[in-house]
């Protein structure tokens, strides 16, 4: 049997009818070198922002079995359009949507967890040499509901779908060459990366790059899912994504990653005893506010400060949490300082080169930027800096670990 | 149990958030008398022809099937967002996909059959109080793929829907405020009908009025489905369809028919044997063509003239399979009128009156139009005219039967 290769294209690679013929010819071409071929789709451009515009003139709070219900009419323009496109070029296709294609989700409406793919349908076409279109974003919930995935829905539809079908890789088609070192808008000598472990991939996402979304990689790292991103527009390749990359000793930082937009929020004063930090976060956690870095100071006289970092859009509702328990909590003063940056470095075998993290905060100190906080993990170490200084500490940690130097060809 | 009301609201009754919620009002006015409420809605405004569009600029020839894929959008569109309109009026509600509805359908893609209703999913959201909306236009074939069901379809949802739940009345709502005795634009003083029956609404279908389509009116006819035709903008009773309409005697006549784009096709010459007709109306039905009336002179000298109309958007389909088959026939010439339009009056009763006939053709000719073709049924006259006869023509005949009088109320 030949191989199969699941390729996924974004929103912005399908959004009019040149973008949907050039898909279109990537696909037949794929067909025509003799793989198997499954192509998981996202809604056109802007559908689903205005699909979403649409539900807001109606209701403040659509239920979420409806909203599921409307979204996911915009995958289906797209797989319908896209099979359109790919048959005017003699190559044969059907389009499946998420549950038609065997992709089962839970009940957790507008951000559901697939729980299970059952591909019969899709190896029924693949075997009559059918081209298979699937709806990204979507499944089938146990009411027999349409469910929609929430955010990076289709690259998770991909990734997972590849690992049901055994497929030999699983090409995400983007807007971006692959994955840089670092943002190219911030540092324009940043070098695009050939291979990448899940584990820095991982990382990097958490760390504010945007190529794809962390449960997707934490997917293809538990079924060994090989994952290319490269550009919708040129042939060249991109960055691969998989388990184990060998590569040169001297190699230890694969990137830098840059979140420009995060917020640092301190709890001063508060009384140092056992389930504090629980009354923080529990409900933080209880509203959707994803907590980044935590640090705690030394108690003095009993009492401690407690600072932790979010992502800005998630302010306005962590505060209104903290008005509600500071009180409890005894704390002194709450305070959010919402000009914060995150700079944060990538790479296996850093905890094995202590030289690594002096490296990175001489550089910044020689520059005169201050490091606001720091959290480390096995594979990264990630540093608060004002937002002002965000970009600048990009460019020189980038050049400190010679990222702009091209990257000597790892060996498959 | 409480009475089951199904009303079916057109794309221009959800066009935007504005009309949707209108239609909101009317469904949550309907479950609060305590009918139980299902609702059948067609596409938002032009989002099928949107969506048509966005096909043609990426093939001449979609395939049916994906053609259904991505018309099937539009409905579902609909549905989403008037179950949320309704929700937030604080009625529950909740939208169906035809195939979830358990509305199946033949595999004609673009143009399916209804084959079964299996309404198990609609009663158990019923039994929980629910106002349930279904997609109209949609079913599942027996590939599992979507089908739509062509001109018409969402009104045939709505209609079959009702037969299948022993629905008590299927409400259309339109932008008119009924079936009325002849086209207001025509006639400004035509009147709104109270009553119709079945056959008679065939008959007015079938002659050009523009309200339903007959493959809706043969299934409310077949299963006895009593079909209100009202508008969605005003509270007052529109006209029933219905299968007796007990009337006062002297009421015979019921409406005007117009359709004022007809083409007349004759093939004069034709040999008078056995099969000619066959051959002339065989490869036109195969093209889909429609043929109205039919006419064929007395034959001289073993030659027939054949005259025939047809809706004028057909002429140049009907002229090519002419084209082919006219050398067959030895026919002298094929000559297409394109500028003729058809007046037809209707009403039960009518065969037992021979006034009518004679009534209909006096007021004609009395104006001087000229009567080009003349064919009739049991409740039906039909009479071609020329195309700038028609409106004029139209007028005097509403006039000669006192159409243009309040109609004596009928008793139910």
């Amino acid at each position: 049997m030949s191989s199969i290769v699941v390729m996924k294209f974004g929103g912005s690679s399908v959004a009019d009818a040149d973008r949907i013929k050039n898909v279109a010819g990537r696909v037949a071409a794929k067909r025509k070198q003799g793989h198997r071929v499954v192509v998981v789709v996202s809604a056109p451009g802007d559908m689903t922002d205005d699909l979403i515009a649409m539900a807001e003139k109606i209701t403040d709070s659509p239920s979420g079995r409806e909203m599921d219900m409307l979204l996911s009419t915009g995958e289906q323009v797209s797989i319908a359009l896209l099979s359109m496109a790919i048959n005017e070029r003699g190559v044969a296709a059907v389009s499946l949507t998420g549950p038609q294609a065997g992709i089962f989700a839970d009940q957790d409406h507008t951000r559901a967890r697939i729980t299970a793919i059952r591909p019969k349908k899709i190896f029924e076409q693949l075997k009559k040499g059918k081209v298979v279109i699937v709806a990204g974003f979507q499944g089938l919930n146990p009411n027999e509901d349409i469910a929609t995935l929430g955010r990076g829905g289709s690259d998770l539809t991909a990734v997972a779908l590849a690992a049901a079908l055994k497929a030999d890789v699983c090409e995400i088609y983007t807007d971006v060459k692959g994955v840089y070192t670092t943002d190219p808008r911030v540092e324009p000598e940043a070098q695009k990366i050939d291979r990448i472990s899940y584990d820095e991939m991982l990382e990097l996402a958490g760390a504010g790059a945007q190529v794809m979304q962390a449960r997707s990689i934490e997917v293809g790292k538990k079924y060994g899912v090989d994952i290319h991103v490269r550009s919708t527009f040129s042939e060249d390749e991109g960055t691969l994504i998989t388990a184990e990359v060998p590569r040169m000793e001297q190699i230890v930082v694969s990137g830098v990653a840059f979140d420009p937009k995060q917020a640092k929020i301190t709890l001063s004063g508060v009384a140092d005893r056992p389930g504090v930090a629980a009354k923080i976060f529990g409900p933080l956690a209880d509203e959707g506010v994803n907590v980044d870095m935590i640090i705690q100071s030394a108690p003095t006289e009993g009492r401690n400060d407690i600072s932790f970092t979010i992502g800005r859009v998630d302010v306005k509702k962590a505060m209104g949490v903290l008005d509600r328990v500071s009180t409890d909590l005894k704390a002194e003063e709450v305070v959010c300082d919402d000009k914060v940056a995150k700079v944060s470095i990538v790479g296996v075998g850093m905890k094995g080169h202590p030289g690594v993290a002096a490296k990175l905060f001489k550089s910044l100190a020689e520059a005169g930027i201050n490091i606001d906080m720091i959290s480390t993990s096995e594979i990264k170490i990630a540093c608060v800096v004002r937002e002002g200084d965000g970009p600048r500490a990009v460019r020189l940690v980038h050049k400190a670990f010679g990222l702009e130097k091209p990257r000597v060809k790892a060996k498959a």
